[in-house]
């Protein structure tokens, strides 16, 4: 073939480079073969964000996790890159190295340290003290080598001992004649090591979600975040989405078996991984706080979630669990203590708590509510007098599931649709369409129900509707249920097909969007907040980053807002386990919210159905307009 | 050759019947043959007294430590043997089930359990409840599985919720409709069983000795032994006696490892046969008492032990400890209790500690003393008002090491030796002698002082020596250094050998006793007790059941009391570990006892010099003369 693609690299002075290059070429191997000297100091494997590159013109490629690692995701929509995991798939413009924005967001990403947070208490719990503790050289005094350090660090009780800190003690104690570095958590000796250490105190933070694993080390002296690494749920083969890896589960100790061991091998490696970009020993990790979803988090510590799964969706603990890490055997010391937050109940699981603590919705004068989109989604709202909180299953439809040319975000993709004239699709890389991710399904419908193609009730117009423009009506086939409308012609598709939206996709999409919205207004409908009172809309998650919000809020899936007052917090949940790692008092907090929120079961409220038939509708022409307008 | 012994039974009632038998037949399978009907519940394992026996006539065979651990000290002593354990070899008459002495002592042997103790609270701290629990089913209650079983036992606090517990609770609360057992140990939840389990709550204690391992098995609810179970320790292998013990495993932590799981597979291996025996399930203990001397015990708990065997023996933990099993890896349920009572100093160790909780020392209201014999003797002295304790480096000559012909105490050991107008000994089975048991030793020495054959100072006097009769000078050769004195000539002995005492002997016979006995004289003279104040001299500890406590007297190994004052107690060390494991109270105590008994180490001792010397000497002649009266 040779080269086809040409790349133009621009560097922040100005100065412009174009290479040629063959498709499918990474950027940083594109950049090498012109001599142009890209910073990648984690040997290419995105591991560092040294060679980040920025598409300024050209197809963007879907991002790869450890972009989203590394970068976070509001610099990933941006069109930022790591050159190392990016390939080329059209002439591209880049810059290179271009300036991350720091701090531009008040709650930060997985690629981001939790840093300095307003009215955070900063103490992770974790102490460490160089002391010379007493060598016993004397007969007469009746000691022993624990009391000696006991009595050099000042500790009042012995508090609980754990054996194994006793088994090398000896040889720790002797090994620079009694100077020592003793490492305590809440009182509790975690380790004893020879020599001054107190350099080293280290954490780690990691979200357990349904689909990837990301996780951050952070020094608990400082909280400076000394890494970010993340990786895909190797649980996934074992059942993509949350219900269908329960019902691998469910009465089958051994499936759960397999289950747990992939999540505790992921966060085992990623620690690994951490430590070796951080440059430093897993030895000094002493804490790691983890938050799930309530079905990842009872897989992690390796019980039975059956009844997660089953109504009435009851978690077998709520309560914040500590355990040492040989527990889990994960590979830092023994003892290091492995803290999950609490569940709320049900499905509003430890993850929800950690978006809770980031997102300080606990101490808002006014009403909020914070909403993560996705298989099942949470809304929490409320603000420092009273928070409420429910689940809403919105099954798979948004990630493109049980939808007829659904697919994930991936090349090819539909993420984008308008309708001016006739219909325009973007596609993920803008290569020809082959189907439809859940951002470009909010996109169409939204797009569909402002072109009247689409009623409030979700139906399609009839193809013989005179007031249908004919660019629109020649898309609609069939009739009734039946009815079809082609975004993408078989002649212009990467396939060969045609890309279309039946009656039934609708329907999903309405299922889906509506479970979501039912929550957001059962929660408005009992703490009587119209939309005016609620001060503001947090989408956190993974998903939020990707959708349309206007289209969102035009299709009734998000409370009609204003736009400004509907913000992307990102993945908020790892950034509240971050919180706890770095402050017990926040860790603490969890415990007493997660007791306070209130949880309201929506399938048991007596006024469900008339919400969710409500919430499932769109809504009517006069509001489309009125929306489109508010939001513009 | 044919049967060649005659065995004769003798039945409660007074029956007799002989049988002939090959010599090394076992005495089971000698009634056997006979038609006899002997129970032998167990199957001839060692396992129950069933088949137990006392030997009236003959030899009485050396006991097994399956005698000892079934029948306890006492009864060994007194010639009760296992029919199924013990082999015939020579004539002998025995009897056969005879009746066991009940509570004939205050305190019991390996074989008894603690039964109802005077002052001590029955209460072990272990909480079975049976209760009907609520299965989760109403989505509105904010619940989850752990909290019904929270609310069903009435607990206040959640206290640690141990994730095992979690890991099948779901299964487990709806397997009987929420009747489960929930089993507490001082408030945390060890176990959570489906039905009704209340009947079962068990635990164990330990004894891990340097030379045997025994264990016993208890009822929790009822106090009652429910099996007994010895083995010797298999970490002989690598040392027989604790010194060469440390030594091989000192800064040499692979070979503490072997020592470790050596000692652990027989604790299990104990466990599961007690569980066999009484028909348990290993997954009813819940608590596991553990005693041992310092080394054993850091041993068992993987502690690197090389300080303990070097001056200042400093210990590196004196306190109490509390691990679950599963940290051992033991076989039981993983949250069973394992807990190890604590040091007082040195090698007055968590089994010395064991000793004092079953002697009550602490509550006497008269000075009494505790002894230990041993490689190590352990000396606890006092009342309730003050309690003093060291221990002395006897070494292992009193085991028959560093002896000429000195040997353990197996058939052919001569274990008695008295002079009357020449000297008469006796050895273990009958057997022609071939060497000397320590208790044999003391004997020998206490004999040779009386017919002042032996100066105080422990010098042979000379061969030619005028005061001498002739049937003793005959059987002294040598002189001064060299001098030796034949106890068994070659022709009469069992290897056509003599069986001699040497000048050496008796000097490593003078320092092990002297070490003991200048133990008792050193807190004797720090706390300002006479003789005559000395209320009672306890004999704990196995060699204790096999010496003449008057020679010992005689030969100054104990002090120069009234022989109706030094009792023999058994294996108190196990005793008391089974108090700690039937009662919270006492295993508290020990801990507090531990902090307020003061340990004198000897060797810091400025006068201990001057104790040393007058301790290793024998009595003069006028003592002697007074002390065969005193203890006659």
């Amino acid at each position: 073939m040779g080269p086809t693609l040409t790349v133009t690299f621009t560097t922040t002075d100005g100065g412009k480079t174009a290479v040629k290059i063959e498709p499918g070429t990474s950027f940083l191997d594109a950049a090498r073969s012109a001599d142009i000297d890209v910073t990648a100091t984690c040997g290419a494997r995105g591991k560092c964000r040294g060679c980040r590159i920025k598409v300024l013109k050209g197809a963007v490629p879907p991002p790869t996790i450890m972009d989203e690692v590394q970068l976070g995701p509001d610099e990933v929509h941006e069109g930022f890159r790591l050159a190392c995991q990016t390939r080329a798939i059209a002439d591209t413009e880049i810059m290179l190295a271009p300036p991350m924005t720091e701090g531009g967001h008040q709650i930060l990403g997985a690629g981001d340290g939790v840093g300095d947070h307003a009215g955070i208490d900063m103490n992770s719990g974790v102490e460490k003290k160089f002391v010379t503790a007493v060598i016993p050289m004397d007969e007469h005094v009746q000691s022993s080598d624990i009391e000696e350090i006991l009595n050099a660090i000042g500790a009042d009780d012995a508090g609980r001992i754990l054996p194994e800190l006793l088994q090398k003690l000896p040889a720790i104690l002797r090994a620079e004649k009694g100077k020592v570095t003793v490492t305590t958590f809440n009182g509790t000796i975690l380790d004893i090591e020879a020599g001054d250490t107190t350099a080293h105190k280290y954490g780690m933070a990691f979200d357990i979600g349904t689909t990837s694993i990301v996780g951050s080390l952070v020094d608990l002296e400082t909280g400076e975040q000394l890494a970010a690494v993340g990786d895909v749920n190797p649980q996934s083969v074992y059942g993509g989405d949350l219900m269908s890896r329960l019902a691998f589960a469910q009465f089958d100790l051994g499936a759960l078996r397999k289950l747990r061991a992939r999540a505790v091998q992921s966060v085992s490696d990623q620690i690994k991984e951490a430590c070796e970009t951080a440059n430093i020993s897993a030895s000094h990790i002493y804490k790691v706080v983890v938050v799930g979803n309530t079905a990842m988090h009872h897989i992690f510590l390796g019980i039975d979630p059956t009844y997660v799964g089953l109504a009435p969706y009851s978690p077998t603990v709520r309560h914040a669990i500590e355990l040492p890490a040989r527990d889990l055997l994960l590979k830092v010391i023994p003892n290091a203590q492995v803290c999950l937050l609490p569940i709320v109940a049900g499905f509003v699981g430890a993850d929800a708590m950690g978006a809770i603590l980031a997102t300080r919705i606990f101490e808002s004068e006014e009403t909020r509510a914070l909403v993560d989109i996705g298989t099942n989604g949470e809304v929490i709202m409320g603000n420092k007098n009273k928070l409420m909180a429910c689940s809403a299953p919105a099954g798979p439809a948004l990630e493109g599931a049980q939808i007829k040319h659904g697919m994930r975000g991936a090349i090819g993709a539909i993420e984008k649709v308008r309708i001016e004239d006739d219909v325009i699709c973007e596609t993920i890389g803008g290569a020809p369409a082959i189907g439809i991710c859940g951002s470009g399904l909010i996109d169409a419908a939204a797009a569909l129900l402002k072109a009247n193609v689409i009623l409030p009730s979700g139906r399609f117009r009839p193809k013989d509707d005179k007031s249908l423009p004919k660019a629109l009506a020649d898309r609609l086939s069939g009739s009734g249920g039946k009815s079809e409308f082609t975004l993408v012609r078989a002649d212009l598709s990467g396939n060969g097909e045609d890309v279309t939206l039946t009656q039934d996709d609708i329907r999903q999409l309405q299922l889906a969007k509506g479970a979501i919205y039912s929550g957001v207004l059962m929660l408005q409908r009992i703490m009587e907040v119209p939309n005016d009172d609620l001060a503001e809309l947090q989408l956190a998650g993974g998903f939020g980053n990707y959708i349309n919000i206007e289209s969102a809020v035009t299709i009734h899936l998000l409370p009609a807002l204003g736009l400004d007052k509907i913000t992307y917090v990102g993945n908020a949940a790892l950034m509240g386990a971050q919180i706890a790692l770095l402050s017990e008092a926040e860790r603490a907090r969890a415990s007493v919210l997660a007791n306070e929120i209130e949880h309201v079961s929506l399938a048991a409220r007596l006024d469900f159905q008339d919400i969710f038939i409500e919430a499932m509708c769109f809504p009517d022409d006069e509001t489309v307009k009125k929306l489109a307008g508010s939001v513009a």
